[in-house]
Parts: C-alpha cells; structure tokens; sequence
C-alpha cells in the first residue's frame, strides 16, 4: 500500500451537528436493539454494566442505526462514532462507523481495544505509526498505551466490532488515562503491516530486538490466516468438548494472550456440532464471522448468523451448536479471562 | 501424505558390512575434509572437542564421500549413517545420509537434535508419532527425549546436516541417555504435519491445550514459509548491524528457543552486505540454504556457497559478506548460545 | 502451644441477639466514625465503595464503639463481628473483635484477607489447620479460598485490622465463591506456627516441597522481627525517598507479594523524617504500630498516632511525616499494587 | 564492626617462596590424601575432572598438610592458598588457609564461588563493599563477576572449605573470564553485613530496590540461624524420605538457588536416622558441620564426622545414617543441579 493511493487529500475529519432533539429521538430508538450512541454521553462517562444476561445483536437489526449515525455526528465532534451494545459484562462492545474519506483521530489511552472488522474495502488503523489494513474478519488490536486512528480510504463505509476493557479499567480499577495526538492522524512509516512482517511468521522472530512490551507486538491478525489455520486443524483435531477446533490469538514472543487484560479466541464449528456445556469465572463476547446456529446460555437460546454478536455473562453455563448440515461455522470471541488469571481467580467448570 | 503412499511396503533397515580394511582405508580418505565417520566409533564414544579453529565444509568436497558411505555400512548395523564434521565447538554437526527405501531406525536421548535439510524428495523424520515430511532448507527438531526415526520413499538420495549438543550434554555434563524403540520406526498417526497446522501459524496456538514441555511444540519449520518472512522484513527492516535481518525460530509457547540447549536462526545478507564485526560466548554452525560469500573469523576468510558448511568458534569475532552484486544471501545457524543464557554466562561484543 | 491448653473445653462461638431498633440506634452512633456494622448487611452484600477522600481513625475513637458490639451480636450468630471503616478506595479494612472464649467460625472464600493485629494476649488464628499466635504488630495472611478460623483463649478481648479486596473480588470482578467450614472450627494440628518454622527463616526454604500456590506459603509475619528489621537497616541504609526505610512482606518462594491481589509494607520513619510527595495507581490503608506524626494526602492533613489507622486513596500525592523528635515511627500498609502490575496499569510519579 | 579493628595497619598479603624441590615433594605427600596445591598449577590451568568415585576427607588428615602450607607460599605470589580435593565430580572443592593478619587478594571471574567456614575467629570476605564476618558453619558466597577478597583479622588460622564450579564454567564451557582488581583489597563500606540486614529477614525485602541479578543478594547465611531452623523443623517435620530435613539456602527475591549455576542445602539427620537411598542427575560435595555418621554411595560406604568433606558423584545412588544414638548430626552440601534443571536435563530416582 503506497502513502499516495492511502492517504488521499482529501482524507480529514468530518463535521456534522444535529439538534439535542434529533439526537434524543435517535437514542430513544436504538434501545429496541440494546443499543445507545456512546458518543453522546457526557466525555469519560463510564456506565455502570447494566444487570442483563445473554442477549445477540442481528447485523440485519443494528446496521442501518448505526449507518444513520454518519448524518448525525461528524469526527471533528468525536474522537469515535460508536454505538455501544448495552450487556452486562466488563467488556465493552460498540460498532463504530468510519464513512469513505472520514478520519477516526489519533490518541491513546490505558484502556486496551480490539477491533473485529465486519465490512471494510480499504479501511485501515495506524498503530504506533504501522499502518493496518482491515479486511473482514481481521482482528487489530490497539493496546493500552498504544497511539491509534482510522481511516477510510475508499468509497464504502467501514464497520468494525470495538472490544474493549473500559467497565474494568476506568471503572473498577479507576485506572482511565487518556490523550490527544497533536495532529488528527499520525503519519504512518511508508511501509504498512511491519508488525505483520515482523511477528506474524509462525515459529521465527526477528532477533535483533528485544521486545519488552507486556502485550503482543503483533497488532494485526489476518482473518485469511486464521481461516486456514482452524480449517487445517479441523481436518485433524476434535479440539475441546466445550468449544471445539479453538485457537488463541497470542503474543508470539511470550504464547500469552494478546493483552494483559483482554484474550480473543476464534473457532471453528464443524456441520452439525453440538459442544458440551461449561462456565467458567469470565465472560465473553462473540462475533459470528461466518455460520448460522444457536447458543444456550444459562438455558436462553441465542440464535445467531453470520455478522451477529452475543454475550455470554461470567459464570454462565453455554454451549454452541451450529445448525447447518453442510457449512462450518466461524465465531470470533473475546474475553477478560487473563484478569482472572493474573489474579489467580479464574475458575472452570463443565456442566452436570 | 497417506499411509499407504508414504510407507511402501518396502521401506526398511538395509544391511551392508565390509571388512574393517576396507573401512579404515575410508576414514583415512575423509581426514581431508576434516570428517570422520561417526558410525564408526565405538558405541556411546564422545570425541573430545578437538582443538580447531574456524573451518568450512564445502559441498562439492563432502556429497561423493558420504554417498560412499551407504556401500560401507547399513541402517540394521548402525542406528545413524553420519559423517562428522571435525570441529571444535560443544556443537556437534554431522551430515546424514538415508538412501532410498531406506529407514535409519526409531530411537529417542537425551542430547537434542536438529536437521537443516540439503536434499530431499521426499524423506521424512517421524517426531513422536508426528510425520514430517523434509524438503530442502527445512528445519526439523527432535528435541530431548522424544522418539524420533527417518526414512526416505523417494528415489533419491536423502541428506541433511544434523545439529547436535552431544559435546555438552554427553560429554561435559555426563547427562546422556539412549533408549531404542521396540520396532524399527513409528507407527505415524494418518494426519501428517500435525505440529505444523497446530503450532505453526503465527500468532495463533490450540487453545485447548497447554503445552508443558521446555522445548518447541512445533517440529517443522519449513524453508519456503522462512524464505517468505525473511524476504518480507528485508524489504523493511534493516536489522542487526552484525547479522542482518535474522529471524530466531522460536518456541511459539513462549518465544524462547527451539531447545533449551540449541537456537536455530536465519537470515538474509542482501547484495554486497558486508555486516559488522562482533562476537560471543557462544559458538556457532553456519549453513549455507543459498547464496556465495564469505565470513572473516579471527582474520581467516572463509569462503563460502550454496550448501556449504562452516563454523564460527565461541569468542571468535566474525562478520559476514554476501559477494553478490545481484542476489541475496540465505545463510542458517545453529548455537549453544541458550546454555550461556539460562547459566547468566552470556556475553557479547562488537569489534573495536 | 499444645492443645489442652490452646483449646479450652469452654472456647466456642458467643450467642447474642438484640432488638432491630438497639441496632439501628448503634449504627447510627457510628456514623460519626465513619464506620458501619458489616455484620448487620445482608449477607452478600457489597456496598459501591463511597467517592471519599483520605480520612483517619483514631484509636481513641474506635475501640469502645468496637467492644460495645459485643453486647450486640454473638459469633453464632454472625461469622464475623466486625466494623467496617467507611473509605472510599477497593481496600476495605474493619476492625474485627473476638471476646475471650470466643469462636469466630471457620470458613474459606475467594476474597483474599490479612489481619494486623492491635490488641491481644493470646488470641490465634488457624489457617489450613496451621495454629498462628497473634502478638500486636503481627502480620497473618488467610488467602484466597484457605480455611480459617480465629479463637482467643485469654481473659482479654483480641482486636485486629482485618484487610480484604472485596470491593474487587467480590464487587468489580464478580467473583465472589465463600463457604462454610462443616464445624465451628478447624482441628489444628499439634505443632503450632509451621508455617513459620518452614517458610520463615530468611533465605532458607525446605527443600522437599514445590510450593505451588500463587500466594505466599508463610502465613504469620511476627513483629518482633520485622521491627528489628527495620531497625537494623535503619541503621546503616537511607531507603526510599518517598518512603524511607521500608520493606514489603513477601512471599519467600518468589520474591513477589504476599497475595496475588494485595501487597503488605511495613515501614520505619526516623526521628523527624519527612519523607517527598509522591503518588500511583494503587491506593493504601495505612497502621500505626508505634508512633506519632502525619500525613499530608492530596493537601488533607492527617494527623496519627499509635494504633491509628488511615487511608490514601489511589493516585494521591501523599507524603509523612515523624513528629516526634526522638522515638521512630512505625507503618503498617497495604495496598492493591500487585492488580495494577499485573494488568500493567501500574504508574509512579514524584510529585512536582 | 568498626573499620579500624577490622583493618589493622597489619593486614597485608604475605610473601613466602621456597624452592621447586620443595614444592615438589610437598605435592606428593598431598597424594596420599587425595589433594592438590591448586596454587602451584600453572594459571589458569583446568584440570580434568579425574575418573574417581565416592571419597571422603577426614579433618584429621587434611588440617595438618593445609597448615603447612602457609610456610610454602604467600597471597602476594598466589591470590588464593587453596589445596583442591581431587575429586571426580564437575564441582570444584578446595580448602582455602588465611593465615593472622593476611590478605586474600581481590579478584573476580566468571566462576561461582562459596565458602563453608570451617575454623574461623574473625576473618571476613567484602564482596561487592560489604564486609561479611565468617564463623565456622556460616555459608558466604561470591558469584560469578562479584569482586571479592578475604582476610584475617585474628591471630587464629581461617580455614574454609571453597566450592567452584570451575570444571563447567572454565573447563566444558569455555567461558572463563578473570580479573584483578586495582588494588589488594576492596575498601569495605562502614557498616558490615549489609547484604544480611537488608535480605536476611525471612518473608521481608527492601521495598526500594529491584534485584536485577540472576544470583541472591544475600551473600551471608549464618549457621547459627540455619542451624535453628533446621532444629526448629525437625521438631515438626520429617522432611524428604532421602535427606531428611533439608532445607536449600535461596535467593529471597525469587525463591531459586543461590548462583544460577550452584545449589546449596543444609540438612539434619536425627539420631539414629538413616534415609532411603535415591540418586539424581546431579553431583554433590557435603561437608560434616557436626556430627558422626556415614553414607552408603554406590555400595561404598564413607564414615564421617564433624569437619570431614565427601563428595557423591552424579548418579550415584546414595543414602545417610546418623551412627549417634543421641546427637543430631548436621550436613552442608552443593550440588551442580540448576545446571540440569535450566537445562531440562534433571532426573531423579529412587533406589530399587
């Protein structure tokens, strides 16, 4: 990707400013879907995770909201154009909307985000001036500390899935730091994916460097590898009775999770599979890439297609079907089990 | 790879003995290119490290040698049809021959081992029932303890180098063991390459399971995915002043080491690279994968090319040219540099 | 210690039940203290930690509110009989009381807890059947899921500092398990403070055992050797600019804190020290074992003397102060450092 | 201790010189014993191990020849008296003379080092600035690049029992470094036993510092506090079914060995105690601190007491009685086993 055909003239922050009316009503009717406008909450304003269980968002139900959003809120007003789905985890899930040309400026803060690409032609983040195509199903990861933008370099609006650990790190922890870059973007080094380069060969690091970051210096994670990585497996393993051909995204200088307090997962269901139940200390939230079936969480059936997204409350006893007689079926997941962990609190249990 | 294809109902020990004239008349030949036929030796008999400086092995000297030697001796009569190369690391190095419809029978020891592969159309190495199947620039481990056997179902002969820390571990440190297993060779699982689709894309390991061992779950790294990375990062990255770009094949676990006695690298010298001289405790076994140039160790040039061998002992400056107006230099490493590092023993220094 | 005489035929838990309204009239005298009756919640109940600043409890002020409520709920009754201090950090710290004769009932829970001893002649507590002897100024740790249980078998009432993370454990991090022991108390075994024996020698560890828990295997860190600790280094080291002289009790198999979730300082301050400002991520509950002087918290004077007990909440600059001109001044604290660096969400920072 | 007793204008190297005859014919009386003059070996001459078995040295044999030393050479011409015990295991064991009011000089190297005191009435080693006191049965280390010098400040012959691990190090390793510091001794800071007063409490650490090195801080472990614990957990345990109570003597700050590449332990035998016979990968020398017994090893049986040194070379099964009826007896011993543990090399076994 050459600075010329990614970074167009043209691409800047847009502007737009509706009326609290306009913006009332809109709110009032994402709560048919569980979701609100994150951005028009009060700056550092970190809600209480409400007291709901399961639940699943259908993209065929929350595309269009938050397409409308464009008209309603422009990113020189807000650093992000997300709408968050409300659950009751301490895992922040919102959609965020880069429209063609549009800019999602630069900063960082201590909170640790993941990004699930859902619909994106040539969007891209920069992560510590690496610049970070998105294709759907690619995860990028932004973490804590780390500066980041968006952009969108095509004439498509981009849509990604934004997990992050706020509910624990602003609020329980109080621990929310956060900052502005001195520009809207950062100014990328000419060669875009390095931490791809660098780090995303299985088995070979580069070995003139000596990194000494506590997350994964690999920010981008190909979904077109990942794919053939779980179909390759599931050739050959069962994988695990709760969850099936299951792989963790790591940090390939250490095999941990991709950030100290976040760990994302991806599975393969194969035609037919049912997984046995099991619970465990954390939560998580998953992202259908690809498949229709159903999940049972604490005896509620979710039923999910591809581009939904659940979530499964800590401690709640789940299991997942794919109901298709023919195709596999891809989730993505992300959880806050590496806090339990760390802390020696984590537990598992596999159902009666 | 199926059972049926891979294992020919052929495929077996073969049997040759000559007269012991016959036999010291060969060794006498390969003291000229500082080699010696290790299957020669009295079972269980560790050399001394001779006191020898840098050395190369070039493939036009060593290939004719060690095809002569599948006339001398069989894999019934010797576990291993090895040449050693006579030098005077802690690191052992040995060039391996298994001829067509050969098997070099199944065993497991203490002492690790690695292959860098030099010709192959098909052999394989069978790693703890794990088939994995060897082509030119590949590195297979066998590490401590795991049972391991080679066979060859092609028709063409099989060579590669093998690493080994036999100096340290059944020499200076008395620790070696040796068991051989019940049959000739493994039964292999039907699915090949299975530590390559579990443990081998990066970024991503099995979720279900938790890897316990000190060494690498991963048992292949193929040449073409390795060539791939290093020319990728070569288009980016400058490296290190003394090496290059250079890549470390990890433990994906834990991005240590291969073995905990042994690191593996490779690198790339681009056209005309001349690195900077340094050194370090620990020593070093050069293989060329591809390309011609040369390395001053201590002030004695080594001239080296496609296939060659050559080492660089501990504390000895080096520093590495690629002679090639036009083509890049592939070059592979081996080291004990793990041994310095987990005894706080290791350090390092640039020329003045 | 032996049994007959550690374990009176009279010791067991204390029956009392008074009228709602006597209570609610008791709580309200509390008020005034900042403290509330934990025992009377409902069970299971977190209340939110209040948005409050640093604050002091003067021992003048708590012990007789404290020993009153004993008149007012019996052991058999409540599991524990304690008074909660009213702080706003994720430390909660209550002054716990067991009256001579008394039980209080062993159970076990994920929430982590240590108990600093202020008040007692021969009181004890048993964690995992090890009998632990409580002098003041003692340190007893009960971690995360161990059985304990606490008796006094003397004429005098027992007091302590109970500290705990259940505004985390049990509040942010929902993970809350507790369960009842199946008698009042735990049989100890014969010999006394083992834990001691085996883990409390400095740089001596019994070579026969691999401790694998993620918390300190030494349960009772008596004052008496902590104090000549400090006194000793105190002697002929300057320590901390921020702190002074100060140590943190640790787990001996490690290095590491005392619990995966709370970390225990003790500190001396010489005559007339004024230590600089400084802050960070954690918060801290602070003991006086000895001593008078204060502390300037975010511009809030806190003045202490001996058996006080104050808070500094996270990211406060802080700073002490010995007032005395002649007698050292001795600090317990404790703090949630090991979450913050554990999720690498710790800072540092000296004030300007 | 105060800098003016402890460094007396006295104190200096001596100088003795004798004639190549003499030297010779002292060399061969040391052969009945099994010893070396180490001393007079050309520098930095390695010796290989010798292909020996079990052995033990009595006190009564070896004090009289070290003694006599002191008339045969002077610490200005070598910088250590030391006879070596020929030994055939990868552990050095050499029995050191500093005669009244003579200097050790200072130097340090890549060679690990301990010194088991076996009569001394106030000598000291500075290692690093900090002067430690030596008292027979105390354990005093220099690790691998520490400066550090002896001396006596008496008018008593010091005389202790040093372990190297020289033969790995300097001999298989090939990673021998040496130097000599600028003058003939460190200059001690004032206060003594530093090293003691900040790492010796048991569970409690200097709370301002970060140990960065991979060996204990603690550079003097006492007897009379090893020997308290040892009796201490004898009285509540019974320790390991093959050594008894054995404690290992630890680096505080992460629980491991003392020096990455030696492992010390101090064991007590009950009376009339004999354990069970089991063998290990590693070697190990013992010294008697007090006591009668013997060890059966390999089916030779070593009759020792107190004072006397043996050595059990690696895998060789061996077990240890207490003869006394009534008196306990005390054992010191270093072992090579982080080597093979780092290494992933250890085993262990139980006899038969």
């Amino acid at each position: 990707m050459n600075e010329s055909s990614s970074r167009p003239a043209s691409l800047a922050t847009s502007s737009v400013v509706v009326s609290e009316t306009e913006l009332i009503a809109y709110r009032e009717t994402l709560k048919a879907y569980r979701m609100d406008a994150a951005w028009a909450r009060p700056p550092g304003f970190v809600p209480e995770p409400p007291d709901e269980g399961p639940a699943v968002w259908h993209w065929r139900d929350v595309r269009e909201p938050l397409l409308r959003s464009a008209n309603l809120i422009g990113t020189r007003e807000v650093e992000r154009r997300i709408l968050s789905l409300v659950q009751g985890t301490k895992l922040t899930s919102n959609l965020q909307l880069v429209m063609p040309g549009e800019i999602a400026r630069a900063h960082r803060h201590t909170m640790a985000a993941l990004r699930m690409i859902i619909e994106s032609e040539g969007a891209y983040t920069v992560v510590e001036s690496d610049l970070l195509p998105m294709a759907p199903g690619d995860l990028v990861t932004t973490p804590n500390w780390t500066w980041h933008d968006h952009a969108n370099v095509t004439g498509a609006p981009a849509i990604w899935l934004d997990g992050l650990d706020v509910p624990l790190v602003a609020g329980a922890l109080g621990a929310r730091l956060q900052e502005g870059y001195p520009e809207d973007a950062q100014r990328p080094r000419e060669d875009a994916d390095v931490s791809l380069l660098k780090y995303g060969t299985g088995g070979l690091l580069p070995a003139w460097e000596n990194w000494g970051q506590p997350y994964s210096p690999l920010f981008h994670y190909p979904w077109a590898r990942a794919k053939a990585a779980l179909d390759g497996l599931a050739a050959v393993e069962t994988g695990s009775p709760f969850d099936g051909v299951i792989m963790q995204y790591t940090n390939p200088t250490s095999g941990g999770p991709v950030m100290p307090t976040i760990a994302c997962y991806c599975q393969v269901l194969k035609p037919r599979q049912r997984t046995r139940s099991h619970r465990h200390t954390s939560a998580a939230i998953y992202h259908v890439i690809e498949g229709e079936g159903y999940s049972v969480v604490d005896g509620t059936r979710l039923d999910w297609e591809t581009k939904a997204t659940f979530c499964v409350p800590q401690s709640s006893f789940h299991e997942h079907v794919n109901a298709s007689p023919s195709q596999p079926a891809y989730l993505f997941s992300y959880t806050d089990d590496p806090v339990y962990r760390s802390l020696a609190l984590y537990r598992e249990e596999a159902a009666p």
